[in-house]
């Protein structure tokens, strides 16, 4: 089962929301749904954001919503995941070029889901046998609609037979590490432990052999943004000599900006911080800031692991030749 | 009101596990209680358990209880904070040399006290007027008794009419930073917003210009135990140029042991992770391993604040020599 599909004029999604105690399932046939549902978080993650614009584009021509509208209204959504941009233009320019856009759209999740392989089999060789993985936030097969961007490689190691354990630091304010990430190793009996985000140097100086995160937006330099807590990682990797990866598809490359001071963070709801499962944790009159992302410098990547091989940071304009 | 005292046979204390959305005193009057209290955190951070100890010792006394047995007990509550350790065996010293319990135990509080204020006296010129502080887990008066450690400082710069504005990073698992920190800065009217413990970097890079922290034992070379996260927002603040200190009085000082290798780390239970207010947050069968603390190597300390002035890490034997 995939993290979401198209079915017969409905977009089916995991509502990831509601995970890991609850498993359900929604259904939407209108674009204002799906763009709904980005901005609500019941899908999340750079790529599946992506695919799910890609479908809410598709929903827009069944229902004949102007494809202009469904794009700004699908763009507006979230801003810092490129994803949504690239899949919301893919799917745009095929559908003016005339292509049918159910097969656009199926063409565009077959592609991601294809790159998200291809990630698994460049980044498993960085996995040592016995190695000590850290990851961060969610970047598993929920993210990505399947197999994932950063646990692809580890999905690959483990079924290639190589022993390993992973600390999952859980990703507050929202937990998708300890309540998405836990939950997919758990459920392929990959051997790991839940931290605090607090935790990871503790264990980083401990022993962690290599460090892989997903991202959200990457920079023509290299520069990229993820889930809140990963430049802390980068910069204790760098200070401790741990190799540190993301992973990423070359949707989420954007090669429009410079560098990784252009990339817009979202900042969300304060209570996300303050409030838990519906009751309130912080004191009465106390404010919270909930930025969801933040910028790692190209300096602290040891390289971007994408589904034309494992790059350096300086080679993002290679990328962009190659796909050009 | 102070974070605990003893009254007429009966030690009083805020159960600091219900702030801030409860408010309850409760009381105690064997010395096996006030242990129960350290080990359970209804009385948290390394002054406020070295005192509670001392209160600890005056009801064996009162009881009839050995006070080698009343010792032994009340050091196995908790393996870090060296306050604990230290206040034990002052007050076995003055019991055994025959001073009245209660006055020693009333002066070793006292002394506590004036050392906190003395610490907010040498630590108020490192703030600048209009600064942005950044501070972790809850050194304030519910740790100390009365002014705390780092907030000290804070308390003391906010009181000489500097303007300033605190990050409070919320200190998972337990929150003492959002519950305890942000509820006694919201009650003194100190500008603030709780951040989550990932966020610290990010918050860090955009402009932060002093870092100041508790200790839960201080080795001789200046290598320090806190709150897990410390240890990330030093290695951070160094890679930032950040001033970054610790403040603490000298009984956390441990001068028998040369450096933090040697630091006993309390590994508390995983359900402090994986629950929340009582009901389960992680996927059942997900494990979480829970340290309660790390150890910044003195490499990324800039001073220690303590009564006696600010320190350099390298300058810990002459507090040593001082104090003799």
């Amino acid at each position: 089962m995939r993290a979401l599909w198209y079915d017969a004029g409905k977009v089916v999604m995991i509502d990831q929301r509601l995970l890991p105690n609850t498993f359900k399932l929604v259904n939407f046939t209108k674009c204002s749904e799906v763009a709904a549902s980005i901005k609500d978080m019941t899908v999340r993650g750079a790529p599946a954001i992506g695919v799910a614009a890609a479908y809410g584009m598709l929903l827009a021509t069944k229902e004949g919503t102007n494809i202009d509208d469904a794009a700004r209204m699908l763009k507006a959504t979230r801003p810092t995941a490129h994803d949504l941009f690239f899949a919301v233009d893919s799917m745009r320019e095929s559908i003016r070029s005339g292509r049918d856009p159910e097969e656009a759209a199926r063409s565009y999740v077959d592609l991601i889901v294809e790159k998200c392989r291809k990630i698994g089999e460049y980044g498993e060789p960085l996995i040592r046998d016995g190695a000590n993985v850290m990851t961060h936030c969610n970047a598993g097969a929920l993210a990505t609609v399947d197999y994932g961007t950063a646990l692809a490689p580890i999905r690959v190691a483990w079924n290639k037979g190589k022993k390993m354990f992973v600390y999952v630091s859980e990703t507050r304010p929202r937990l998708q590490g300890m309540k998405l990430t836990a939950y997919e190793l758990l459920n392929e009996g990959i051997p790991h432990a839940i931290i605090t985000d607090g935790a990871s140097g503790h264990f980083m100086r401990k022993g962690v052999d290599i460090i892989i995160v997903g991202a959200d937006r990457i920079a023509a330099n290299g520069d990229f943004a993820n889930k809140i807590g990963t430049y802390e990682k980068a910069v204790l990797a760098k200070e401790l000599g741990i190799p540190f990866y993301t992973a990423a598809p070359t949707p989420t490359f954007d090669f429009s900006i410079e560098d990784g001071t252009k990339i817009p963070i979202e900042d969300r709801a304060e209570d996300e911080v303050t409030m838990m499962d519906g009751h309130r944790i912080a004191p009465e009159g106390c404010r919270a800031l909930n930025p969801a992302f933040d910028v790692t410098p190209n300096k602290y990547v040891t390289g971007i692991i994408t589904e034309i091989g494992v790059i350096k940071p300086n080679e993002v304009g290679k990328v962009r030749r190659m796909l050009q």
